[in-house]
This record gives structure tokens, C-alpha cells and sequence, in this order.
């Protein structure tokens, strides 16, 4: 037998390898001053591209005012404990009938915290007997759901509806022998790329196939569908998804979360969501500040247009200027090009230092190996100057890159400072 | 095969069983009005005992200041992403700094809400090797993180040394056989009877076994220990807690948690705990507010001798009246009686309703069938005349629930409304 703490002496981890040199600038990097399209970033300004703050709401004076407001009546404490002991307000409530109402569902429940919350709400949507069949590339939280399942699960091919009916026959198989039923887990947007699950293909499955569906629509609250209700109503399924779930972290400018859905179920995760009955309720000033946002989001249109006319000019420099964004199908912009993860260190200080710009810079295991990818996240703060300059500033650094600039100097710091990176 | 949603609208859960006859009473009570130890229930007002804000920071009013100000310039949103992305500042590096010297660590590292931390930091600090050893009655944060273990997981019997032992050993032989290690984990404080973990008898072992010990401190920082670093402090065996875990929900009336612990070990965690790494950071007014609250916890040890003043008041009150308060050593203070479930609910709504004292009652399957659970939480803040009010309404109903008041009116009640309850 081990010390445990030995192996981890021995194994950072993934990320951990690169703790020492990437440690406050590659990960973990300070940004400063007041939030923003421009921050400052190691004792200069850069236009910053990772807030997710798609629809500029969290310098918003309105939103602002309100937390503000909140937060002076009712401190970062209130209410007090769990949902089910001491944590529910009227305000509480009153949120929950109003997101229902936006998302177009008959009930809403708040989550403490986006993360667990979609932990818990799988944890309690299925049984032993259930069989999940999710996306392969989901989100973390959802990956960590499904792990505290004891029943069967598949996963299928990211946004291949072929694969998932393969995998869909599989699990009515398994479902018919122990008698349970089946589960369905897809993201209403896929945050790296920006590719929409296909939401309105997999609700058509259900024709031929029983299962419930429950949809991580992060990215799609806010930004997709006429009203705002997100990828659902983007594509004309919303009615279809039967667990709805978007955290407050993107649009919403803010943390928590909430599931949506009928009645009857919401009501039953209510009593039965383990990260909600065992820990405490969203604060106050967060869920007042969730009303004047949503608010916003309702009668405000022009904020989701002018997100959307930035997301145009960007996605569409990019795209004339011959960059790789894949198939994004939302605000999400990735510009995937080829390289190291030693040039995509170079690359990022470069642009960082020598043109301003601050995006992140997405490294395995969150993408697979030999991809640089980096992601913008356009919001309806950003101006046309800051634009054109993240336009500009890309196009050089990508002549650079190609040019085997990066590469070079690649070859130089190692020889200089002996460093070394292994293989990932 | 069934349809997951027929099985949730036949099978309600053991808690949503009650929803009918408890919703927003029993269970989801609204309490309403300013948070301290009177606030509003149902339109009266009552003397309130489940804040868990021992020392009374909730309303205090440089908290309350600072919590504002925070909000004022920064909004709920700051900082963007995650951690690793872009939710990193120098006034968390500074929390975590002052965490750590106050818990007489190296090192700590703040984590974005309690109970998630807890999952991951047991999922990051084992591997399918590894076997963890803990205590039965552990809060569910600590049963979640061990549902996701794929290794071998033993429990002891609450508390008791002698089956720690006996689980020790054999974990010893399972880790033996696969190169493993063996990972400890138990409460600072149980927060439902308030008894200590047995810290430093478990440390002990430490001479006779190769393990390493998690604690979760939830309640116990802040509230034991000469400087209030909580049940190692107390027991005099802090530095042979190996990783020290504290939600900032009790003590720092907040929300949120941080770990403690070597820094190796703990940079190790920052870039391994998965909840952390893909999701937000913590808010900063929790994060300027909780620099604040940990100011308070150092210079004002006054605070903390009059929580114990007033715990002794009423937990003295309660023993000198025969009450079974079990073995407490804690601020915790929980009120046992026997009785069926219905006696429960109407004994609490006689003391909320007659005598306008709010406790919490638990209720299985947080605690045994057949108890009637009243908790009750002292703080700083609340007076002599609450403390002896509430003792004098304990009395009364104590007097009524021996007598078999509760009793007849449950049967009146049954048979009045047809209401029955399933055996649980």
C-alpha cells in the first residue's frame, strides 16, 4: 500500500503539470478593475473575451443598483439555511414563477449552485434500474451526474443523432429487461465549440423510442430563441424537453441555477435533490438581483440584438479572414487552429502582450490533443473598435503561427531554459 | 420498461410523502422580516433558532457594510469564469492566505459552494486504488464524494473507535492488495446532535495505521478551539488533520467553503477539484465580505465567549429541566423526545403558534424512525429573555407531549380529515 498524498507528490494531475509555468497567466490568470469588454490583465489593458456575460449585465447599472440594493438589506447571508429548513422566501418563489413563465414551462425550481444542482437533479431523476444515454462531450457537471449513477449508461457520439439511436436501442434493451426507463442528457449549447445539441432530432426519437429528456441550456438561456427561452425555442422543441436546466452564470451574469419543467416533476426534484435538502439556499441578493435581470432579459430585446449583431461582425471577420471557427451555431466563437501546447502558450502571451487581447485558451483534457483552441465570447458590451482590433490582432498572430514563428521560439526557450513538456 | 416520470408521480420520495400536509409549514417554512433571533413566521413574530450563525455576523453591521460595498462596485458576477479561467483575484489569494493561517495550515484554497467542494475534494484525493474509511453518520456532501469513488469504501459505526479500527484493518488488507492508500474521513462536529468527531483518538490511530484524515468542520470553526479553528484546535490534533474542510455557511454566515491543508497538497486540489476547475469562482462580496467576517473571528473573541454563554444558558436550562439533549459537546443542541411523526408536526406548530418559539424539527431519513428531532442553534446574538422564554415554552410542550395532548390530537386529527401517513 500508498501514502496517498505520495502519489499526488508524484502525479499533479493533467492541468497540474503545467502549474509552475502557467500557473497566474495560462490558468489562473488575474484579471483587474471594473468588469468589462477592456480589463486590466499584468499591468495593462485588454479586451476581454471570457466574461459569458452575453448580454452585458453585470456592469448594468439597473443590475448593479439592484445587488447592491440586496445585498444592503439582506447581506450575503439570507435566508438562512437549506431550501427545506429555513431558505425559502417569497422572493424565492416569485423567481421561480417567472423563469417558468420565460422558459415556458408550468414550474421552476432554484439550484444553489449550477454544478451540483445538475449532479443532484440526475442523481434523483433516475434509478438503478434507469439507463442514461448522454452526449459524450457534456459538461463536467453532467459527466459527474451520471458517475453517481449504479444502472446501466451509454454515451453517444457528440450531436450524432445515428449514434444516439444506436445507443437509445441499447438502453430500451437493457431498460426492458430491469424494467426501468431511460434518460437522455444533451446541452442546448456546447460551450467549447458553440454547436447547438440537436435538440429538435433527438425530441423527434421520441416517436419511436421512450425516454425523458433533460437539456444544460448555459449557453442558449438568453442568447437563443425569439424570446430568449434559449435552444429549445431556438429550435422549436422547447415543449419537448422535459427537465430544462440553465445556470445564472452566462446570461444571467450572476451563479445559482434552476431547472424547469411540469409541475409534478419539479415538485418532486423539489423534495428529493440531495445538494439542495443538505445545503443551503441561494442568497438574496441573488435572487432579488435575478428578478431585475430577468426583467431585463424580457423587456429589453435590443440587449440579445446587439449581442447578436457583435457575434455577426466577429464570427464573420473571422470567417473572411479564413479562420477555422468551426460550426458554432451561437455566440460562441472558437478559432481552432493546429499547433503545440508550448505555441499556444507563445501565441496567447503574444496576443496578450504585444496586441491587447485577452481570450482563453482551451488545453486537454478539456479538448483533445494537438488543437489550440482559442474561445471568444462576444457580449452585447463589446464595440465595433474592439472588434476590428481582435480582428486585426488575429490575423497577425495567425501569419506568425503558420510563418513558424511561434515554433522557433518554441525551440529556443527550451534549449534555454531546459524546459519540458510531457507528451499530452 | 417504464417512463422515469410515471415512477416520480408514484413515488414521491420519503420527504415529498409530506408535501402536502407540510409544504411551507414543516418543511419550506417561509420565515420572513429581518434575519436575526426574532423574525416572522406565518405573520407572528418568533424567536428563531435555526440561522447557524453562531456568532451573529449575518446582521452584524460591518459585515453587513462590507457585504454592500463589495456588491456596490463589484455586482453577484465578479469574478467572470471559472477559477482556472478567469476567476482568480488577489482578494481571494488573500482569503485564502488568512483561512489558512487562522486554521494553522500552510495553505487553503476557496471553493465556490460547500457542498460540491466536499464531492470533488474526495473525488480528486482518491483514486480506484484507494479505500475510504468513514463514519456512518456523515453529512451527505461526504457521502456523495464517496458514491463517486470507484475503490473500495468501508463506514464505521458513529463515532465509535473500536469499528474505525476494525474497518481500518481491513481496508489495510484491501490497500495492501491493490497498491493503494487509505483516506479517513469524519466530522469536526455532527450537526444534527453536536457531537465532536473523535479527532484526536482517530489521530492516533495515525501510529498504528497509513492513512490520512479529511475532516469537515462545517460547524465547528469558527466555534471551538481557543481561537475558534474549530474541533482540531479543541482537541489539540490540527496538524494531524491532513485536509481541513469548512463551509463559511455557519460560522462566516455566508455561503461558499474553502480546504486547508500542506500546500503541495492543497496546489494539488486547485488544479484537480473538478467543481472548481469547471465552474465558478466565488463571488467576490462573499469573498470581500468573508475577509471582513475572518477579521471579526480574529479580533473579537468576545463574540465568541458570548455564543457560549449562551449556549451553556440554554443548554444548562434544557438538562436542569430533564431534558435529553444526548451528548452534545458542541454549541449544536438538539432537543430529543420519542413520538410518532404527527406528534411532531403538532408539537412544532403548538411551539411555533402558541408560544412563538421556531426550531427545526428533523425528520427521518436525516435521523432514525420513531425520535422527534428539535434542533436548535444558539448565537451570540440572541438575549437572556429568548433563552428563557424558549426554555419555558419546552417545558410546556414537554409537559403536553408526556401527557398525551399530541397524542389524543392526532387522533382527533385523523380521524377528522381522513389524513393517514405511510409507516416510515
Amino acid at each position: 500500500m500508498l501514502d496517498i498524498f505520495d502519489r499526488i507528490k508524484q502525479n499533479p494531475g493533467p492541468l497540474g503539470q503545467f502549474a509552475d509555468y502557467g500557473e497566474g497567466y495560462f490558468i489562473f490568470p488575474r484579471l483587474e478593475g471594473p468588469i468589462g469588454p477592456r480589463m486590466q490583465f499584468q499591468g495593462r489593458e485588454v479586451i476581454f473575451w471570457s466574461a459569458n456575460d452575453y448580454l452585458g449585465m453585470c456592469n448594468h447599472p439597473e443590475v448593479l443598483e439592484a445587488d447592491a440594493k440586496a445585498a444592503a438589506e439582506f447581506g450575503m447571508f439570507y435566508p438562512m439555511g437549506a431550501r427545506a429548513m429555513s431558505g425559502e422566501t417569497q422572493q424565492h418563489l416569485q423567481l421561480e414563477r417567472e423563469l417558468a413563465d420565460f422558459v415556458q414551462k408550468e414550474s421552476a425550481y432554484l439550484l444553489n449552485f449550477g454544478y451540483q444542482g445538475m449532479v443532484s437533479t440526475i442523481d434523483a431523476l433516475v434509478g438503478r434500474n434507469d439507463v442514461i444515454v448522454y452526449d459524450v462531450d457534456s459538461h463536467a457537471c453532467i459527466v459527474d451526474g451520471v458517475r453517481l449513477h449504479s444502472g446501466k449508461r451509454f454515451t453517444y457520439r457528440h450531436n450524432d443523432i445515428a449514434s444516439l439511436e444506436k445507443n437509445l436501442e441499447r438502453a430500451t434493451k437493457v431498460a426492458e429487461e430491469t424494467g426501468g426507463g431511460i434518460l437522455v442528457i444533451t446541452e442546448g449549447v456546447f460551450g467549447m465549440r458553440g454547436q447547438q445539441g440537436k435538440l429538435k432530432e433527438i425530441c423527434e426519437l421520441k416517436s419511436k423510442y421512450k425516454f425523458r429528456l433533460l437539456v444544460d441550456d448555459a449557453h442558449g438561456f438568453g442568447t437563443l430563441g425569439k424570446t430568449g427561452a434559449g435552444a429549445g425555442e431556438e429550435q422549436g422543441c422547447q415543449d419537448q424537453i422535459d427537465v430544462y436546466f440553465s445556470t445564472f452564470a452566462k446570461s444571467m451574469a450572476g451563479f445559482g441555477a434552476f431547472i424547469a419543467g411540469d409541475k409534478e416533476i419539479i415538485r418532486y426534484l423539489k423534495f428529493n435533490l440531495r445538494s439542495q435538502i443538505f445545503a443551503k439556499s441561494l442568497t438574496m441578493p441573488m435572487v432579488i438581483g435575478g428578478l431585475k435581470r430577468l426583467e431585463l432579459l424580457r423587456t429589453r430585446p435590443e440587449i440579445k440584438a446587439k449581442l447578436w449583431e457583435n457575434t455577426n461582425k466577429l464570427q464573420n471577420g473571422l470567417k473572411e479572414r479564413g479562420f477555422n471557427i468551426g460550426d458554432t451555431n451561437t455566440c460562441v466563437t472558437p478559432v481552432m487552429m493546429q499547433g503545440t501546447p508550448v505555441e499556444a502558450t507563445l501565441l496567447v502571451k503574444d496576443l496578450r502582450e504585444n496586441y491587447g487581447i485577452f481570450t482563453s485558451v482551451v488545453v486537454y483534457p478539456v479538448i483533445p490533443k494537438g488543437m489550440i483552441l482559442l474561445r471568444l465570447i462576444p457580449t452585447a458590451s463589446h464595440t465595433d473598435s474592439e472588434i476590428n482590433e481582435t480582428l486585426a490582432a488575429f490575423e497577425a498572430i495567425h501569419d506568425k503561427l503558420v510563418g513558424g514563428y511561434y515554433k522557433d521560439q518554441e525551440q529556443k526557450l527550451l534549449a534555454e531554459q531546459g524546459l519540458s513538456f510531457k507528451e499530452i
